[in-house]
């Protein structure tokens, strides 16, 4: 059937968590939010794109560092408050120029440094 | 440094969402939430703990169903407001049975069934 983005569960502020994986790698890179015209225009475009909850406007992923995701599918659970984005990834996803955000592991009860920012 | 779970970002339900990941195969899985002391629970017993919404109460995964996640690394990214599980599952991860609640693709526009139940 036809996908309407209204069909989406989205929570009291209008926000659906979207988390992005790299397609290729299966790399967890980041988890950012969406509204129902972030994922209408991530759809439309290719190019994802986010609800910034600081700046309350629409988030097009590396338009200012180059650091795009272009979307290669888009998977929703069973719930339908939660997206999968499978993304092509140019650079590092994270703002730390690290190539994903999650690059902080706890071994031992102990914070590690899993990932170093790329040069 | 000792890892405080205090030290997360919770939302203004107290809550944090947290990414199953197979640590094996890299499928993401399923996404739920956590309280702090979901969290510390998970860290402590090596069983993954949620705080579930609807019952209001701790969520030991697949307590009742047998589809357990153990822990098998905890991640937090950049902002500290999401967790990464990698985790080993067993069985379907799924209330549908099925092994990742992300089984409906959207492809030219519509929604593709991509995983069935498992038997």
């Amino acid at each position: 059937m036809a996908f309407d983005p209204a069909t989406l569960v989205y929570d009291d502020r209008g926000l659906i968590p979207a988390i992005a994986q790299d397609h290729a790698s299966g790399e967890v890179l980041m988890l950012a939010w969406m509204n129902e015209g972030a994922v209408a225009r991530t759809l439309a475009t290719g190019r994802v794109t986010y609800w910034s909850r600081s700046r309350q406007a629409f988030w097009v992923k590396g338009e200012t560092s180059g650091h795009v995701q272009r979307l290669v599918e888009m998977r929703i659970d069973c719930d339908g408050d939660t997206i999968l984005l499978l993304v092509d990834q140019t650079g590092p996803a994270c703002h730390t120029n690290r190539r994903s955000c999650f690059y902080t592991g706890l071994r031992d009860g102990a914070e590690v440094e899993l990932l170093r920012p790329e040069a």
